[in-house]
């Protein structure tokens, strides 16, 4: 396996981990217990954690090492959930003007494995299928750099994971979003983007 | 001096000589020469190209090390520059409510900076003070995390820079901002802010 093959697992790893609330806010991350943990050398987990870093959700703080950021509080909650809901439409709309080639069948895949992932309440399928649904909307879309964009918007936004309530829900309001791009009705698919995204963080 | 601060020192260096058009779009970034151009070891630069990719402004291609990424294009343009507005007018907004000690002392030491730099068309000095400006108001706005957001969105969009007639300008709504901000009219600092970050990206 290439080095970064090795890199961007074990920063999907940590990224789900973290989102999935498995470490305290402000918990320190450490380069070789999790090199150990993880069987692999030093450099991939040192670029993960830049990588978190980068992305919002580690923050490495001078002479002390990486800690798992703070959640985004207040006003900017809803703020930065209205960033992320104009690049999904973006996604969306571009999607409905030509969809590629095998997306439905990515899109699908999708969908079955979380329908599982939430019967089984297995939370960290849970979090990876999530993530990997809004990832195809944005991957597929068309526009090359979407992605680093929207990346770094979830990181202070990881709270709803722990709402499990939600997740059904938020399976359902997947399948609205694919439904709708499959007809091309925008206005629908847009609809269900708000309740699956800006919905959770209203009123904070 | 700490590795933290070379680390960033380089990957400030470089993200200003990418903004600035010094290299190609696609051009190649190799560690060993920029380590010996900027004569510190490799770690540090890998950071950086790491750090700049995640920014979206290199690509990492497999096999072929790391790029000059593609500028934005079409519509995507004025979806970032909206989303880069959106989150500038969050961080005005909050300064007009509580602005922190010091705040103009920055702003204007920043603005006397620019005006020279204006004068004597030291491109690289623009750039910088230029992207100091609205570093500003993300990192003084009070709320951690804004900035991991914002500066991805600054990647695909380096064009403007390398138009001089927009120099002077881009001094005075610098300045109409920070005035707008002291005055705590709101209204007044958008409007500026509109025409520094949305009008340059209209109509393509």
């Amino acid at each position: 396996m290439d080095y970064r093959n090795v890199r961007e697992q074990v920063t999907d790893r940590l990224r789900e981990e973290v989102l999935l609330g498995k470490f305290e806010t402000g918990e320190a991350l450490r380069e070789i217990p999790l090199a150990e943990r993880f069987k692999v050398s030093r450099g991939p987990v040192r670029d993960a954690l830049l990588q978190l870093s980068q992305e919002g959700l580690l923050e490495s703080v001078p002479n002390k090492g990486v800690r798992v950021a703070k959640l985004w509080e207040g006003k900017l909650v809803p703020v930065m959930a209205k960033v992320r809901f104009d690049l999904e439409c973006f996604a969306i709309s571009e999607l409905i003007k030509s969809t590629p080639e095998g997306f439905f069948d990515k899109i699908n895949r999708n969908l079955r494995m979380f329908k599982m992932a939430c019967e089984d309440k297995d939370m960290s399928a849970v979090v990876q299928l999530d993530l990997q649904f809004h990832r195809l909307l944005l991957r597929e879309c068309g526009h090359v750099g979407l992605e680093s964009v929207w990346l770094p918007l979830l990181g202070g936004m990881r709270l709803p994971y722990s709402r499990h309530g939600l997740l059904t829900e938020s399976h359902q309001e997947h399948r609205q979003i694919a439904d709708a791009i499959e007809k091309g009705d925008k206005k629908a698919a847009i609809a269900a983007l708000k309740k699956n995204i800006v919905k959770p963080f209203d009123g904070k």
